[in-house]
């Protein structure tokens, strides 16, 4: 488990411009693409630190150089060649930051550029990360930090602050285009946001999107829930395969991709695929942990190992579909009973009473929600007060659950929008916020589902949706409808005219 | 002024495939299509009917013949052959259907699918609209009322009743897709309104939309109402021509065309179209009436006259932008001061006071909103209760107001979704229903304006908008950005599987 980083300064964090013998006051210190935000980021879970191949600067020298770049906020120690009387990179220089910051070599990763930079963290004992000729930090970081620690750990370090600079450009930008100012209301608001996720004024568009959609199953069934049996979840696979059901066909419209992960689903899929003609409209992904969950009522619904397999799960994904070319991610699932484990879940991170934000889920009766509400109190009652995120999964949550929290994570640590649909997307987003409260920064609400639970948590996140339709089907579909417009969004500040270019004249 | 209309039967209301000497119980009595729809809409406006050409059925047999059709109900006399004692055509059988209906020939139209129905008509002295080959009788009839009474008052008398039998089969529809019941909140009645307006299920997609953007000025800018200088119309103006405003960045991406129509601009263009470079992003229509409004505080805004102009202009841009192609349509304006224009209309259809339905609009402060309600609440005193809507109009309405309510109308007669934006459409969707009360039918509100007018107007007429994101722009920015959501609804219905051909079991 990585708890400490340290860094190479020249050609990993900065551009190593100088000559040996460069005046420090001459020395370039601008960081290199995305190197703030990325350390920013790290910052917020591990302890930092740098090892310079510097002789003619003291630690003094370099931090002094540094400031100004948000990089001496955050780096607590600083070695450089004087402090070890060797030119780094030197084992002697990773060591004497490790015992600065109180970290076994086991639990440290240093990052670098050169194969002496590789060859001083091996000598320490230390992890290694290479910085490749394209100063990927935050990729190369995450490579190793997956290799170690797991894609879903790795995606929480890496989820950087909003780039507050580039969100006030677009501030500032809104105001010369032609249209009173503030007249585009909450769609300069999502301009912004997309402003500050990526990093610059205008956003990238949105587009195109990729839809994930996690199918699992849960044992919670066996309590008389739902009025639907449990096969459906995976008639309801087949059905996104073939490209029937309601998110392909607004995915579609949407230019969107669907790929289906069956992360839990309880029943044989083979029988379903082998009906299916060829080519298939989605993507079916293997990554089933159990088949289904354990009935949540009786026990926990899943053990810890469970859960972190569900999180990495989740965060692979994300990282496919944004390998893939995604431009914004879309929280889906399917799984019959898991308005019941979102309630739960809901519950249990709000505080809220189960019967506040229990719904009728996809149609039940006064009996079967009046059962639900009474499932989910009994579970609760095991959940003991400040339990931790992943306990409160494991007790009463689910596999797709878990999984659209590494979803989640992982899209923001891409620094993609990542456009959350109803409750279940709503649990796992408070799961999310749990683990890494970074992530909200990065989530645009796509709809207000009719779930109760859903608005408490769109509140208690302070999240205005961008659509309140009265959907509540599920499957991602609240959140590709809400597409088009996250993407025009980007378009008014990508496209339209400022009145300086367009000769209009502003209010008197 | 047309006040009667009377039709032929055999080849205009009704296949004539019966051979002379026919059984009277053998005859086909299906209406040719959309006959019924059309006849009906005739049937809210004006008085009809029927002379039918056969010697073999009275009048008694011919009505019990449509009984059923829909058709009888709304036919007030029926004359035949044997009533007139010659074989029509005949101007004997148009002339004692005229003297049953109390009307002159010169306020009557006969529709008949001959020659000989043509002589007939010009014989008895009145106007005569010929069905083609194609059977298209609405078609027909418009253009015929249109030569008489203009285009308004032809789509006036043409907005038909929603198909019902084709709204409950969408209905059905919906309860058989593979989601539960209800899932999709509003996004199920839109495809249940979009199926009633087409007259059928599934509906066609509502692609591409036309928005025409009517631009025109307000003499009460003289009394200082808004902070923006009058030139800016027609810099506007110049702007969506050059395609950099906000209106064509949203367009563009919803694949919708453009159309800038001048119904009264204050200054010359001529100098801004100049400067513009070929290809122009959006096509410019000039169709002026006059050089911007009167001043509504001293005085009527406009002439009847010039209102029913601009309610021609409306509905000709309706008929020309679906003739083109487009299978919804977009209300957008541009013209300073019309959101004084549009809170004066709706104060004065909803009878709510100035000062609850007047706004910001683009922007003005604290003083200038006082003026804004003093000027509607002088202007408001010279209308008398229970003014005629076109009076309403040229009191205290605008050249594009006025337009949108022709080009609104229009587009219900065309039985087009017509997807309104703002207050200034809102205003004028007031004016349209008080003209001809089945346009709301075919009415999709896109947003809720910021505008306090608009929502009054919303509530007024009982329209949930499918966007609230708090615009207040106009240019039929909010109504464009909600197409995405109203093909959605259409996507549904067209491509969505059904249980039975998915495989999936329903609830139980």
């Amino acid at each position: 488990m990585i708890t400490t980083v340290l860094f190479d300064i020249g050609d990993t964090l900065l551009l190593a411009a100088a000559r040996p013998g460069t005046p420090v006051d001459e020395l370039v210190t601008e960081p290199l693409s995305d190197v703030v935000r990325t350390v920013r980021a790290l910052a917020n879970v591990y302890r930092l630190g740098t090892v310079a191949d510097t002789s003619v600067m003291s630690s003094y020298d370099v931090r002094a150089a540094l400031a100004g770049t948000g990089l001496d906020e955050v780096l607590e120690v600083i070695i450089t060649s004087a402090d070890v009387g060797a030119p780094t990179p030197h084992p002697r220089g990773i060591h004497a930051a490790l015992l600065a910051l109180d970290a076994e070599p086991s639990e440290a990763l240093f990052v670098g550029d050169s194969d002496g930079d590789e060859g001083a963290a091996t000598a320490a004992g230390v992890a290694f990360a290479r910085v490749g000729p394209a100063y990927d930090l935050a990729g190369s970081v995450r490579r190793a930090l997956t290799g170690i620690d797991g894609s879903f750990v790795a995606a929480s370090a890496l989820v950087a602050p909003i780039d507050l600079p580039a969100a006030r450009r677009a501030r500032e930008h809104h105001d010369r285009l032609t249209k009173p100012q503030g007249s585009l209301g909450r769609l300069e608001a999502l301009g912004i946001q997309l402003a500050g996720i990526a990093g610059c004024d205008p956003p990238p568009l949105p587009r195109p999107a990729g839809i994930a959609v996690f199918a699992a199953d849960h044992g919670v069934v066996a309590e008389g829930v739902t009025p639907w049996p449990q096969a459906v979840t995976a008639q309801m696979v087949a059905n996104f395969l073939a490209g029937g059901a309601a998110i392909n066909v607004l995915a579609q419209q949407a230019g969107a991709s669907v790929t289906v992960v069956d992360v839990g689903v309880a029943t044989d899929l083979a029988a379903h695929l082998d009906e299916l003609a060829r080519p298939r409209p989605s993507a079916l992904v293997h990554r089933r942990i159990r088949s289904g969950t354990r009935n949540l009522v009786t026990g926990p619904a899943m053990t810890i190992a469970e859960v972190r397999a569900a999180l990495d799960v989740g965060a692979d994904i994300a990282g496919q579909l944004v390998a893939g070319g995604a431009k914004a991610l879309v929280t889906g699932e399917m799984g019959i009973g898991n308005t019941t484990a979102s309630a739960a879940v809901i519950a249990a991170f709000t505080g809220r009473s189960p019967s506040s934000v229990t719904g009728r889920g996809t149609g039940v009766d006064d009996d079967t929600l009046r059962r639900k509400v009474d499932v989910i109190g009994r579970a609760l009652r095991r959940i003991p007060a400040g339990a931790e995120p992943d306990v409160v999964l494991a007790e009463v949550g689910g596999l797709e659950l878990a999984a659209l929290v590494g979803f989640i994570t992982a899209g923001a640590s891409h620094r993609v929008p990542v456009v959350i649909d109803g409750v279940i997307a709503c649990a796992a987003l408070l799961a999310a916020t749990a683990l890494c409260p970074g992530v909200v920064a990065y989530v645009v609400a796509g709809h207000r589902s009719a779930e109760p639970g859903a608005s408490a948590v769109l509140e208690t996140l302070n999240l205005e949706p961008v659509l309140d339709l009265g959907l509540r089907l599920g499957e991602g579909t609240g959140a590709c409808l809400a597409l088009g417009v996250i993407e025009a969004a980007a378009h008014v500040l990508c496209d339209m005219a400022t009145f300086d270019s367009a000769g209009v004249k502003g209010a008197d």
